[in-house]
Parts: C-alpha cells; sequence; structure tokens
C-alpha cells in the first residue's frame, strides 16, 4: 500500500527542479529590493513557519543582515503599527490565501516594508500583495501534510539569500534536485529506517533537535510527527534542549537529532547523541555524515550537500519516516484528524 | 511535605515589591538608550526565552517598536557580524553567567547595538558587559525550577517597557506584589488544583497554549511541566496550534489555556477551549476570568491586572500546579534529573 503523501515526496526532485529554474531569474528583482532595505521579517505559520526559520538562519548566517520572525497578532489582534522603514518583509504561505498571513503583510506595507511573497498560489492574494512573488512550482499537493511544497519553499528562500547577496555558490542550489532523488532511494534501502519506525511505534513521544541553519528542519520533522502520527514531539534547538527539557529524555523519550553534514553545528550535535545516550536513552541521526551515525543508535543518510542547501534535502529522509510511521500506526498519512488543507487563523 | 519550590513561589510578592522598587528610578537610564535606536533584540535561553517573548510582545504592542529574538549561534557558531546600529540588545539570563548569552551580548555590542542587561547576578559577567543593568531583586533561588527569578524579570521588562515609552500606566506595575500575594491563597484553595493535578498524571504529555502577551507565559508553564514533572508538553501559541499540531489533542492529551481576563486574544483562546473539548479532550483554563473558566473543564484563576503585565501573576497558578504535580508523580521539583542551574551552552 502507497499514500499520496508517499507519492508526493517522490514528486520533490522534479518540483524542485521546476522552482529552481523558475525563480534564479528572479535573483535581480530581489537584489532591488535588497538595497532599499538591510534586514528581513519573515510571516508565516505552520510548515512556513519552519521555512521562515532556514531563511532567517540562511540570511544571517551568510548575507549578514538581521532576519527574524513576525508575531502576526501585532497587526491582526493587537493592530499595533511599527516602524518598518528598512525592513523586507517576507511572507510564506503554501496557498496564499491564509488570511492572517495576507494580512500581516499588508499591515507591514503600510508600516514602510518592501514586500515578497513565496507561495505555491500563482494569483493567490498573497502572490498579489507583494511587489515581488516567487511562486513555486510544487504543483497540487493533496495530501495534508505538506512535503513538496516545504521544500520547494525552502528553494525559494535560497533564491531569496542569493538575491540578498549570499556568499554562496548557485550550483550548489542546482545539485539539490538530483542528490533528493538519490536520497529517497537510499533512505527506503536503508536497514535504520524500520529500526527507527519500530522504536518510535512503541514511544509516548521524542524529542527533535538541530541547530543553526538544520534547526528549521529539526522544527518541521517535530511538526509533521505531531500532525501525521499523533506522537508527543518538542523541535528544540540543541541549546535550548539543554535548558530545561533535557529532563524528558530517557527511555521511553528518544531523541531524533538533525544536522548537515558539515558545518559549525556539526559538532555539537554529535555531542548531544553521546550525552542523549549517556542518559539511557536513545538517539537516531537523519543527516550529520559518518560523525553523527557513529554516536547514534541508528542513523538515516542525509544529503551530500553544502550546509547552506542541506535543509532542502535533509527533511526528505523525515518525511518518508513520518509517512511509514503512520502507517505502522494505522494512521492514513494523507488525512490526519482535526486538518485541513488550508487553515484559517485570525 | 514542602519544597523549596514551593518556598520560592511564596518569596515572589516581596521579591516583586523590591524588584519594582529598585528599578523604576531606572525608566530615565533606559530612555536615553531609547532615543538613540529604534528596534529590541533580546538574548536569553530557557526560561529567560520565555521572558523575553513577554518583552517582545510588550513592546510591540505598547512601545511600538519592533522587537524579535536574537539565534545566539550566529554569534557562537558562525561567527558572522551583522549591522545592528539602531538595535538595543537586551540580554537576559537569571545567573548573567551563561557564557553564550554573553558572548552574544558581547557580538551585539560589536555589531553597532546599544546593550542592557536583565540579570538576578549583580557584578555577574553579563551585568559588566552591558551600558544599563537591570538587577532583579530576587535573592537566592536554590530550586532548579526557576520562579521567582523568572517573575522578576518580567518585572525587569516591564520596567523596559515603561522606558521605551509603552503607553501604560506605573501604577498597574505597583499592584502586581499583592495581587500576587492573593493568587497564591486563591489557588491553593480552588478546588480545580487537585482536579488538574490528577488529570495530568494520568497522561503522558499535554499541550499548552496563549496567545500574544501570554503567550511567553504559556511556553514558560510547558517548560516547567517538561523540566519538573518529566511530561511532554508543548507550548504554541494559539494560531500554531491550529497549524497541525491540533492534531495531537485528544482524551489523552489534555489542553492547558492560558489568558489575561481582557485583551484582544481573549475571545480566540476561549473559542479554542470550546474546539479542544468538541475533540473529546479536557480544557484546563489559567486565568481568562470567568469566560475562559465556562468554557473549560476546569480553571484556576488568573490575576486582576491590566492585560500588560497580567503575565506577572498569570504564571504563578501554573508554578503552583507543577509543583504539586511534580510531587504527586513522585518527583523532588527541586532537583529535577539531568538539570544544573546554571547551563552553559556554546
Amino acid at each position: 500500500m502507497t499514500s499520496q503523501m508517499r507519492a508526493e515526496i517522490g514528486e520533490q526532485p522534479d518540483a524542485l527542479r521546476r522552482t529552481i529554474d523558475a525563480l534564479l531569474p528572479r535573483v535581480p528583482d530581489i537584489g532591488a529590493l535588497a538595497r532599499e532595505t538591510r534586514q528581513v521579517l519573515f510571516v508565516a505559520r505552520g510548515s512556513s513557519d519552519n521555512a521562515a526559520v532556514y531563511g532567517r538562519y540562511l540570511v544571517e548566517a551568510h548575507a549578514g543582515r538581521l532576519a527574524t520572525l513576525a508575531a502576526p497578532s501585532i497587526a491582526t489582534a493587537y493592530r499595533r503599527r511599527l516602524d518598518l522603514s528598512g525592513v523586507l518583509a517576507v511572507a510564506i504561505s503554501q496557498s496564499g490565501k491564509t488570511e492572517e498571513i495576507v494580512e500581516t503583510l499588508d499591515w507591514a506595507r503600510d508600516c514602510g516594508a518592501r514586500t515578497v511573497a513565496v507561495t505555491n498560489g500563482a494569483g493567490s492574494p498573497l502572490a498579489e500583495a507583494a511587489e515581488v512573488a516567487l511562486i513555486t512550482q510544487a504543483g497540487a499537493e493533496i495530501a495534508v501534510p505538506a512535503t513538496k511544497t516545504y521544500t520547494t519553499q525552502l528553494a525559494a528562500l535560497s533564491v531569496l539569500g542569493l538575491g540578498l547577496g549570499a556568499g554562496v555558490a548557485e550550483d550548489d542550489l542546482r545539485r539539490v534536485p538530483d542528490e533528493v532523488a538519490r536520497m529517497i532511494a537510499l533512505t527506503e534501502a536503508s536497514p535504520a529506517l524500520p529500526e527507527i519506525v519500530e522504536a518510535l511505534a512503541k514511544v509516548p513521544g521524542t524529542v527533535v533537535s538541530g541547530r543553526g541553519i538544520a534547526f528549521g528542519t529539526a522544527l518541521e520533522l517535530a511538526l509533521k510527527i505531531k500532525e501525521a502520527c499523533y506522537l508527543h514531539a518538542m523541535g528544540l534547538s540543541y541549546a535550548d534542549l539543554l535548558h530545561g527539557p533535557i529532563a524528558v529524555v530517557d527511555a521511553q523519550t528518544p531523541a531524533l537529532l538533525v544536522a548537515a553534514d558539515s558545518g559549525p553545528t556539526l559538532p555539537g550535535t554529535v555531542a548531544l547523541a553521546r550525552r542523549v545516550r549517556g542518559a539511557g536513552a536513545s538517539a537516531f541521526g537523519v543527516g550529520g555524515g559518518a560523525e553523527l551515525a557513529e554516536a547514534c543508535t541508528a542513523a538515516l543518510p542525509g544529503p551530500a550537500l553544502p550546509e547552506w542547501v542541506a535543509p532542502l534535502g535533509l527533511i526528505v529522509p523525515g518525511q518518508i519516516m513520518v509517512e511509514s510511521l503512520a502507517r505502522r500506526l494505522g494512521i492514513d498519512p494523507d488525512v490526519p484528524r482535526g486538518l485541513n488543507k488550508v487553515t484559517q487563523t485570525d
């Protein structure tokens, strides 16, 4: 048996290729906005919020601009104006129809910000509201858990980073679609996949941790586990995990640790794996190369990509694991309870 | 049997009074920095991070300045400089000794920011590193879960808000200590306290939700439940909860809903309580007045304070519940496993 979610996971190489081809020519448009702004404010919710966390680290670590996440309720509940001159507001929404996000981007523009939209909804209210709309080319996504709309959002944010002058190579981004195709095959053949699925099927919850550019991946993997497998899953940076929540890690609470296979946050993730196992818990790795795999109880392979684009591939083994775990738990991953494809919040 | 944590909860009215008396005279010093900056960047971890979330909403909703949370790894792992001219960096640390926070504040100053420290550690490295040090007067805190150091941090951030020109009344802040004393007595006499403790003692986890100015309280209550009771506890804004994690709410996963008894986010919290109960789960209220209490399965009383200072009291019934739940579960709340009083991360 297969699911729509699994089919959409498999469509990611093509969806990424189309998106990258469509959006790289927009780098000059982004560059024009970049010259008139000095910092970035992301506006998003749900999986798109996790994409924004990737965007935030990418922009700060590689383009050298302050980048933070907006609190939409300031716009929609408190209705307070802020001085947003010099700010590039980047709203991210799969459908482009979530009213809260459209309203918050309108608010940002009224407060003096320049505006960009990242959405899979060509012609959507969000795309219409922004000065520059980066339309992802994911195609229709039917399963409720976002997969190809999420990774194509990350591709759009990579292009945003290039437009903001990030000191990285465009060619790295062009390598992503083939690498994602290779990883799907690698993950499905990995003996760690059934091992991790079986282990997670027997526990009430898990902790998912990553840091820096991989932090958004940890948040997204935790969200997928919550929404499609109904497990308690906390997504935490490795530093925040050590400030309190490390207390919940025990034999009944394994940790999933996510890392690129290079970069300045890898050594801390490897050390965390050792600490988790020292506390009598299992540590399951996602990516992080041989170094993290050796420190973990079991590990899924990650992409062979430079750290700055690694998140575009790093979520893929996690998606496959979530889809497999949902079916193992008797849940239809395509239609989790309580969720709709377009979420309206105010 | 009582615990050190319970004793320290009881010391909060005096600790708050001392802190407010000591810090209100610093409003002009903060005002001087406010005139030379236009936005705020908070630097914190753990409970201090949750205090920063309060500060963020207070500054945006009431002082009309963009306020966001820093990603310390940009300073400490990626070692990337950003342009922080016009930024007021506010670092928050109970001990003032967490090296990551001191290093990140030093980095912010080197990047052009003006600097404030909020700490209980007079003479600590963090206090020495800042231009203006707001020293809280919590006294020595022995129990590992922060209680009086957290609420006095909130008091310091209320003073920060006044210094940044928030359109609120200083008298509201002066009412807080007596109101906290009243709430401690009210909470201990509430029949909802044993009811909620018994319910949480039987489940693997809970969801804690709040929005806007009460969002930081929800995060802090979730952190306390994780660190002192080893339950899975997700702290989420009400909007983020509806984007996915609502799927985990069921008969085995009650929701704790936190709200001030007035303000623009109260109606949404009341509606969320109805939705949670409609899904067959229990909704336990903390604050929110009669309106939230009526929509919930059971509710702890909140403070009779204006929304902007409500978080200084709103965490208190939560602290009492956590201390009681820890003892009910056979855990010594003063010394949770895996934690030290000063957490060093890099």
